[in-house]
């Protein structure tokens, strides 16, 4: 599938992060980057920009801030045309600090919002815009929301001066027709902004359904090294680049770095294809429950937590 | 996704003895025969029937052969309606003995065949079709056939007294678009026959393509217990139940012979999502290349891996 329009972004050090509460090395950090930067891939995530009143310092790594001195430090004597994103979570905006794009390592802004914190995450567009950076909305969790609402939503978005707005299937819930469907309603709702997509792993569906986001258009697409993210993960960068006929995308830095840093990792902190996502992926669930379960001795009693789950959703 | 006419086949045994030379012991088989018979699933197929003469019985375990007495006794008094279904390489038929099916503990025959050997398919299904046997074609890699020479051989399988031909995506190459195309395909070249699918998750694509296959109305859909399966295994079954909502599946069985059986011989004997799988994958290549590395000590090298793979590719 080639389409120049089709850019991809790279989220592992963002997604994953959710699971080691962003205590990455910045020797892995760096790794990832130069990495990326060699196979071509167009934007890096590298984590969020969080309030340290929401989040304090205590307890999160600095990826949880991405400062832009930290970032400026990590990229340090790294050639790359790789463009840098971080994310905002739009219902969290307190205290942090934006400076001016071309003042910032920083290229790129996501606000991630609920659609209930649509208004907040117009806010933070407007401003961040303002200061000169590029911007996409994230619409989490798209699977449990009221189309009615979700809709209204995106009117709004349509009169704000983002670029893109994201399909998030946080919960990993849909198939492939449904990404096809929420791709319809995003092009009538959204007219003339680009669509972007993130799926999450829970049915092994992430990278099916990415590739039919991106066979009606979406264009703005994202993956991680070996699906890292939080729970069952996200689309695997690797699965994204093979597929991808285009020239510019390299996979044997893609292959290098997960050989290298990621399949070690994997031994240390858990993500992926395991049943618990299954199940509350299928029962249209946040992960949380399963994520708990997975830290217990009891993390490979599928049965049990099938029926509890299923249980509660009486 | 409810429809009457879908059925399932686990093929846990059959295809996961490909990685094992068939050595399951008979508690795991009489465990997973009563899991999928409390699941509702239609069919269970136990392995080969292969000619000792081919497979010498000192290099393979009872799977390999699935001799009717062999089969009477695991499953001796586990009350159950589930039908058994067996293999036959079609190429690979010599002294192996079929009984009139009401002499039988076995329901259903599938044969195994390449494009090339679709006349020995025909022989052995117009043979079985004749002890009354159910059958199937089984027709392999047809990602790696010639689309001319293939229409050939579905028309040839058009004639026969075969129920179902298969789309089997042998090398896990094929993606969505691909699979709508091999159903039309069938559909037009096989007028009144059911379709069946068996897809390989080399690109994690097993259980979205098969569900791409439902869509299309294919109504034999093949899965087997976590994915086992030679190289990245199949679709998985429980992902398959949880999609399916037909009344007469129960998942938790299914998740409970996961549990019990499945995790731990995950440390056993290996298969499922790694790296050089994705790279014969999306090559369209047979994983025999990618089976032999993952036994070295380079087994983690996937860029060499991917180099080497490529450039005999040239």
């Amino acid at each position: 599938m080639y389409r120049e329009a089709i850019k991809v972004l790279d989220c592992t050090i963002r997604d994953g992060g959710l699971i080691n509460n962003h205590y990455f090395t910045d020797e892995f950090v760096r790794a990832v980057y130069r990495s990326l930067s060699e196979a071509g891939i167009d934007y890096i995530e590298m984590g969020y920009r969080s309030s340290r009143k929401y989040a304090p310092p205590d307890d999160f790594g600095a990826w949880k801030y991405c400062d832009d001195d930290k970032i400026r430090k990590v990229i340090d004597g790294i050639e790359s045309d790789i463009k840098i994103s971080i994310m905002v979570d739009a219902h969290r905006v307190a205290d942090q600090e934006f400076a001016p794009v071309d003042q910032s390592p920083v290229d790129m802004i996501r606000a991630a919002t609920y659609v209930k914190d649509i208004d907040k995450a117009i806010a933070l567009i407007n401003k961040v815009h303002d200061l000169g950076y590029e911007t996409t909305v994230n619409v989490m969790a798209i699977s449990a929301e009221n189309e009615f609402d979700l809709i209204e939503a995106l009117d709004q978005l349509a009169k704000c001066p983002t670029e893109t707005v994201y399909i998030v299937d946080s919960y990993g819930y849909f198939f492939c027709e449904q990404i096809q469907h929420m791709v319809d309603i995003y092009k009538e709702h959204l007219p003339g902004k680009r669509i972007g997509i993130h799926c999450h792993n829970n049915q092994q569906l992430a990278f099916a359904n990415t590739i039919e986001g991106i066979r009606f258009d979406c264009n703005l697409v994202d993956g991680s090294l070996y699906g890292i993210g939080r729970g069952a993960g996200n689309c695997a960068l690797e699965l994204l680049i093979a597929f991808l006929k285009n020239p510019k995308f390299s996979i044997e830095p893609i292959l290098r770095v997960i050989q290298d840093y990621m399949i070690p990792m994997r031994d240390e902190i858990e993500w992926g294809y395991l049943i618990p996502y299954i199940i509350t992926g299928t029962l249209n669930q946040h992960p949380r429950a399963a994520i708990a379960m997975r830290k217990t001795e009891n993390k490979d009693k599928y049965a049990e937590f099938y029926n509890e789950i299923a249980d509660l959703h009486d």
